[in-house]
């Protein structure tokens, strides 16, 4: 069995808050291996953290714990849980996080207090429940022994595009560290479309067709493009620049694809 | 004997001197298990980093060396030290990062140069001396070995809230990345008070009664909260948003309670 | 054989493609040991990212493999490469990253597309190829096996110091996370000079001999200085404050020594 352990938090990299959860797995089992995803997602951004969590947490070998704590409700009625995907195991707040990972999976409420720390607090769950329980399961314990399943786990789904024959209206979900601006577009939705002649309307930007890479022979630096990104989303993109910054715009702009 | 060496910084996340002293760590002993703690503490900023220090270190397992180097004085007459809590080795300067696990340790002074770098600059004891000395640690070899022990070790204790009848006057010691302000007024010196009724005062602030969580219901965004913090120290927060942003408050800044 | 693979990226700490990274990795192998060096060198900064290189990777432990990705022509007809230095492996893409580690090594262009992802993207190749080839050669494989020899890799010399009998002339190449400006004037060019007399020049600033240390007695706080810095190279900082934001100066910044 595989003792990776990967955590994503919103806790940013200053402070103590990384170390401690870290301290408390090492704890538990000291053979646990902590792979580090993103502490800066952003206070309370519960979407960005299941957007890091959904493109990377596949990659993982079979039998890996994704430890995720971004936790605005901690201390009030919300419950704790682990997602078993089967491959994999997720453990944090029951706040939609795990979203992209709950078809097919088994859900189990944390009720167990003997795998948690002895004393849970109302404001450091990630600490006192999350970071143990992970722990002890990257020992071998199976996850319905810390609880019972649960069939009604909390969603949050991103919003989706909306597809008519000749127009996508979708929004930017995400803006990655170069300033690129992740959309809710699938390429799917465009498959069929020219890419020449595909015009992206976004903020006070008109664009036509599509480009197949970040960096072009000929294209200037400074250059907005729109392409097919890594996650198979389309993106908007400055050649050498910051689409973000250029553009003035963030998650949640509009961002709409037509073809003539 | 476990391996595991953790480590925290003020060299930020850019830049080689990490990733200098993770590779001289490795050279020595490649079974070693790094754990980064936080490179962010803030430029010579040593009560910051002792902060994280206290706060995580006790969660690790018996074994576990914790290097940590906030250094201004590097290249001076300060000393290079190894503080042994019998369950864990402190390897860093001598400059009081280590004082709240002084109580009850042997403290070296590093004189033993076949466990550091063959040369030995003036700039960074982090590389030449610190990452040596506890990958060397991490072999198994014990601190006496290093160096004589010593018993004046540098303390820099943080201030200390002053406990009247009615009255606590403190003040915040860390700000999270939340934006929460971590203050040095233990609970437990309010234990006895009517919670619903104790007033705090901070900068032009007011505020009465001692929240549970983060989050509760009714309770608007935005809202200036008091409630214990995870390191049982009273804190002041701000429901889904920073209360160091909206008060304008920093590290230092006094804060009052007092009970009617 | 080590299983030590380091990561460097100009990917920042936020969002995904660190993590999707880590993962590959350790789908593949998933005894591999990973250590981050810097993922916040800059976007598209590959002389920062060479720098960091540069400077760590030679304290690591032989065979570990160093993958960097700081690759603003992914997806162009830049190479993909693997450059074996007998004692380390480092891979990445063709566009100078790896300039001072090419004198002496054997250089493998990356054409072997089993060692990679089943679909290789045009905008991910730190993804698609780089982490699948890096995981590979932690497992053991020799770099001949993933594609033939090549002979011109792309070179990005840093620029030089020009030396005069009494005159130096560099500039500054790397700022640090303190503020101090690193230049690319090592210091034997000016072994034999008095090192009291120095006279150093850089934006407004005059500045007469070089100090040993960062921290000395008497120099009080705010204090400019110039001193050789840990890489053996002339550095000018400030005493407990940042000389980049006091001068006003980043990287490529004009500095002259002379004597007189």
């Amino acid at each position: 069995m595989s003792k990776i352990i990967t955590i994503t938090t919103d806790f940013g990299d200053t402070g103590a808050y990384v170390g401690i959860m870290k301290g408390v797995i090492l704890g538990i089992n000291p053979e646990a291996r902590l792979v580090d995803l993103s502490h800066t997602v952003g206070p309370q951004n519960i979407l960005a953290a299941q957007f890091v969590l959904e493109k990377s947490a596949p990659y993982f070998p079979e039998g890996t714990v994704h430890l995720a704590v971004v936790d605005p409700g901690v201390g009030s009625a919300r419950r704790e849980i682990v997602v078993d995907t089967g491959a994999h195991r997720l453990v944090g707040p029951d706040n939609g996080l795990f979203t992209p990972f709950l078809d097919g999976s088994q859900v189990f409420e944390i009720k167990e207090k003997k795998y948690c720390l002895p004393e849970i607090s109302s404001t450091f769950h990630g600490r006192d429940i999350f970071a143990a329980i992970a722990a002890h399961l990257s020992t071998g314990i199976t996850p319905d022994v810390i609880g019972p399943p649960i069939t009604n786990p909390v969603r949050l789904p991103r919003p989706r595009a909306q597809v008519s024959a000749n127009q996508v209206a979708g929004e930017v979900i995400f803006v990655d560290s170069f300033g690129n601006l992740i959309t809710n577009i699938p390429e799917h939705v465009v498959a069929s479309w020219d890419k020449s002649t595909v015009r992206t309307a976004l903020g006070n930007t008109d664009l036509t067709g599509i480009a197949r890479s970040y960096a072009a022979p000929h294209v200037p630096d400074g250059t907005v493009i729109v392409l097919v990104g890594s996650t198979q989303h389309l993106e908007i993109a400055v050649v050498n620049g910051s689409a973000a910054a250029q553009l003035g715009l963030e998650a949640g702009a509009p961002v709409t694809l037509s073809r003539s």
